[in-house]
């Protein structure tokens, strides 16, 4: 781990971030080390993320493993030895990626799945060891453009402290509910009337998954049931995750209950899989439960010195595994671009901003459609199942990589999108297909 | 063409044959090229067959082969290059099966298409020139048992002629209405809500398509349109299928009407595919059109000296274009089946008809229930077609004999479903998928 930057670049630049999560965090880390000052504000009491495991591919292992960051989340993670997709109903095997020598040189990073809190943990102990400072307990409440920079007004939860904060820049992380965005666009979150259980077991004690080396996903009608191991293998973590029908009668009536995907769905939502899915579903956590959406794509994230980033600009659904990389992915561009103006001779910060922007819109706009395209496959029923089951079983033999290297091989220094504004339209065939919308996804 | 029989096995054996399609046109060559006597009676003026095209298969190719038509239907036929999918909204290429000479070893015979009329009028003049009698103008009311085979008894148009027709087995190739089928099972067909228009146009006055070479089939969703070459290429054969809307709502409100799928509905079902298709209408006739049904699998089919066969045993829907194959193989099955019990001691009829049933039986049930599952495959919609397209051009790399071998490779001598029961069985992805099944198809 860096405790000091790698370059100097922004040396008395200072950033003010918004919020404490992965993405905010990364953000200090990525401007710390270019030498920036940084002052994170995060709302919560303490830096933590709920949840349970992440899944964190090469585009994202290669920016952490840049972070000096390898060694530590290999210790803290796992590396899975493959990527196996099977029938929910049948739990045959319908597609294997291998996280190989070969998978590691045709994408120069690993595929790792860590824990969120080690992860966020990691990141906020770079930050500080690169002497970001971090505040927990302050809101910040709302941003303005100065004359020469950006001010924040921040809400002390305990403590007193100032009233605004300065920089040269304000960064908003503040998540899929953030403040900032109401900047650039008027909009909610769409439902996606998935809900999300989660669960970690020891696998001392839960010993049937024991020999578990991959990330397994059964994928079936409305639902899927992700599994993969932790903490270098000692702990298991599951993902159960189901259409909720009281959501979709909400949706029909106008009338959507708060507590949709609640207990009394859960086990039932499972009943057409196979006996394995729904013995699993004891391990699962049964007080809590994520009601999934996404909102729809952004393009205007920069507005003078001031942006939105991570979830606060392109939350997605998380059917590619890729909420945290963009966020991170929009913190290394956010560095590196500032750097590379320092070194052309004008670092002009709204300029920098602007082009952030111009080339993580469209690339986050990608990932959040393709995500949802990717998702309803996971979850068709009938002749749908079947046609997407053999095509899995063929592209075991037609190989995998081309429908992933735009995801997996992308790197914010290459401009790709600002150099071919064409990457940015979707492949014509998702281009054809349109999301089945959910609705405005309520009390979350 | 042969003009005497290739063996005597069954000399001295009378035949008696109801249905002057093609089934019972070829039942009765392969019947008299074993020595048999048949006659043959047809209710129809004339020998003729409504409709155009045909597409015949290796497994057809290499029966009428034998039957000694292979110059004859290549100089009347013609033989395509290529069989091409296409989408019908985009026109895009998605699956090619090449016609070439590795087609040809692979599976020891071509693929033709030809004039359904052309085909029937080489059956019925090898089967005349074999000295098989065949009458139209009479109609096969009944059928019995008797001590010594069987009996049917006729009603003749025009002409006076015998009530009855005694020989030692009585074959009821009465098609898809069959009154002898009712001898099994009390059923009625089942409508599919597609209906096809059909069109044949002069190459030399409908220009546009003159260098085509293929059997190109546009799929799409809720249509497919098919086009290829006849008589040498001199013919343009054109089919145009859709959905009818009336016949969904007349399901609804059970009230479909006779008329569903008339000119009212033809051209707006295909206002969503490509311009191109929209075009090629223009040459569809308009004074009939097709409404498409089959029937549930019957796995009896023999009762003594009496057998139903071809569409009357086992209509299908048209999409592995193997109906009028089916029937043939149900003749050499007979034929070759009844040659085996002469030439191994001893022929009970009633044994062979038995045998036939068994072996035929899951042939033809697995080419029904599969051709529901290919043709609900080419009319999808939304995700299913994107998955499908995707399948397809997949296919192109993986190959797509593994698909087409059970079809095409099939030989009624190797007694292939008698020796293993188990190939019955549909393929278990396609086992699990159930038919969206029409309704009883009214008025056709």
């Amino acid at each position: 781990m860096y405790t000091s930057p790698i370059s100097s670049e922004l040396a008395g630049q200072k950033v003010i971030i918004s919020g404490g999560g992965i993405g905010g965090a990364a953000c200090a880390v990525a401007m710390a080390l270019r030498g920036a000052e940084v002052e994170l504000y995060e709302r919560a009491a303490e830096f933590r993320e709920v949840g349970a495991g992440i899944q964190i591919g090469p585009h994202g292992w290669r920016m952490l493993k840049q972070f000096g960051l390898e060694k530590e989340m290999v210790d803290l993670g796992f590396l899975p030895k493959r990527m196996v997709f099977k029938d929910a109903i049948s739990t045959e095997d319908l597609l294997t990626l291998n996280f190989d020598d070969e998978f590691e040189a045709h994408y120069a990073g690993r595929y790792l799945v860590i824990h969120r809190s080690d992860l966020l943990g990691l990141l906020v102990e770079a930050a500080q060891a690169l002497g970001a400072k971090l505040y927990n307990g302050v809101t910040v409440t709302g941003a303005e453009n100065t004359e020469n920079g950006a001010v924040a007004t921040l809400e002390w939860a305990a403590s007193d402290g100032p009233n605004t904060a300065e920089g040269d820049i304000f960064v908003a992380y503040d998540g899929i509910h953030s403040v900032h965005r109401k900047r650039f666009v008027d909009d909610v979150p769409v439902g996606s009337g998935y809900v999300a259980y989660r669960g970690t077991s020891d696998r001392s004690e839960d010993t049937e998954m024991s020999a578990l080396e991959d990330v397994v996903g059964f994928i079936g009608p409305k639902v899927h049931f992700i599994q993969y191991p932790l903490r270098g293998g000692k702990l298991l973590n599951q993902v159960a995750v189901f259409e909720s029908p009281r959501y979709l009668e909400g949706l029909q009536s106008d009338d959507i209950p708060e507590d949709w995907g609640n207990n009394d769905e859960f086990r039932g939502a499972f009943g057409h899989t196979n006996e394995f899915i729904q013995g699993r579903l004891d391990h699962m956590w049964l007080h809590t439960w994520w009601q999934m959406s996404d909102r729809e794509p952004l393009m205007e994230w920069a507005d003078g010195n001031i942006i939105v980033m991570g979830d606060a600009a392109h939350p997605p659904l998380q059917y590619l595994a890729s909420g945290a990389v963009m966020a991170i992915e929009d913190a290394e561009a956010l560095a590196s671009y500032a750097a590379d103006a320092v070194n052309s001779g004008t670092l002009v910060w709204s300029e920098v901003l602007k082009e952030v922007e111009a080339e993580r819109g469209p690339r986050c706009a990608r990932i959040q459609t393709t995500g949802r395209f990717w998702g309803e496959l996971w979850h068709v029923d009938g002749l749908a199942r079947l046609t997407r089951n053999e095509l899995f079983r063929s592209i075991n033999v037609t190989g995998w990589t081309k429908y992933a290297d735009w995801l997996w091989k992308y790197d914010v220094a290459d401009r790709h999108y600002i150099k071919n504004p064409e990457a940015g339209q979707l492949p014509k065939e998702i281009a054809d297909w349109r999301y089945r919308v959910g609705e405005i996804a309520k009390n979350i």
